[in-house]
């Protein structure tokens, strides 16, 4: 009883944070993704990937348990990239995100991305502001994730099914993938992707210029 | 403050039952093994492959948030497996095994086999009164996973590196991993394994004939 009541409290301080975050990228016309998925999906590839072929411009803030590592790829990148070790936490929360918020100049960006602590679990239900919310999946891991972990599918109004280079190699139904995806909700946009060769990014950057706020 | 409390509070009360289900297990001479691992890294299918060239008498419990494909693969190899579905929680509790055991003969096992929640975060933890925690990583997954999600790799006495089959057409390191493994647990076993082709098993297999406690 207790126990619920102290959740049900840090839950309704993250909703209140989440919405004070999501005033403020409105106000700067910055279009705000959380990338969710597995360690090992392909998040960082993707973000290398769209950040050497995107108009826009754009930040980076990376969640991670342990080590700056994707961060630092990111920068390698020439895009701004800013490091969330969470020292052990499973997820990223509307508090971390605002007190980052406090170095980024949001007015000079089109898009923030928000990648989240590896994990296909616990950062589907944490609401850190965001417009949309990104699932990434890939060939290896197999073509039933979508039904195992529902509760991020349900909100993902992106997915990306990452590594299709490896489908020769990995027994992986992707027309099922994609039918669990649009049960899950009937709006979602799949894109199938290899961040190792740039193969089927075509729509995805697309979606990115349909989506900035600002212009240009 | 009431939720660092709170959470010590459900911390304390696993570990007791934790330490209940041990007891109960080193009685009938079960060797406990919690496994540990990603989303789609193989931890059905290792346990697939074990269960169709093992000696020992095993059953498993296989821990999903939603669905029960996981034990149905393993009954079909004609191995008693039992499903928890946690309907959201993103790891095992020492309570949910308890609770499972009551539908098992432990008298007659040699080995039991937990496959927790996919989830390379949560469930590092959570001791279940478990002998030994095994780590499974794989391939495609990218080869800094030890440095990103340590918790775990400090308590893993096995590590598996599956799909080895797919080194030809994945950047990997496997020494790296092996060197990051023993630094964080320097007597850490790991074996190479591909659950696909059976590659790498022999090793694993005499591991657990040595690891039998009834003696056959």
């Amino acid at each position: 009883m207790a126990k619920i009541k102290v959740r049900r409290r840090a839950q309704d301080r993250n909703e209140q944070v989440a919405r004070e975050n999501r005033k403020l990228f409105k106000e700067h016309g910055v279009f705000v993704m959380n990338l969710i998925g597995s360690p090992g999906s392909g998040k960082t590839s993707i973000l290398e990937y769209t950040a050497r072929h995107c108009d826009g411009k754009f930040a980076v803030i990376v969640g991670d348990i342990k080590t700056a590592l994707d961060a630092d790829r990111i920068l390698r990148c020439d895009i701004p990239a800013y490091a969330i070790e969470t020292g052990g936490a499973c997820h990223l929360s509307a508090e971390m995100i605002r007190d980052t918020l406090k170095k980024i100049d949001l007015a000079g960006l089109d898009f923030l991305f928000i990648e989240n602590v590896g994990n296909l679990v616990c950062p589907s239900t944490f609401d850190l502001g965001e417009d949309i919310k990104i699932g990434v999946l890939s060939v290896p891991e197999g073509d039933e994730k979508v039904r195992k972990y529902p509760a991020l599918f349900l909100r993902t109004d992106v997915v990306f099914v990452n590594k299709v280079d490896l489908l020769p190699h990995c027994p992986y139904d992707i027309g099922r993938v994609k039918a669990d995806c649009r049960k899950a909700r009937r709006t979602v946009q799949v894109f199938e992707v290899s961040a190792k060769d740039g193969a089927g990014f075509e729509p995805w950057l697309k979606f990115l210029a349909d989506s900035r706020r600002t212009g240009g």
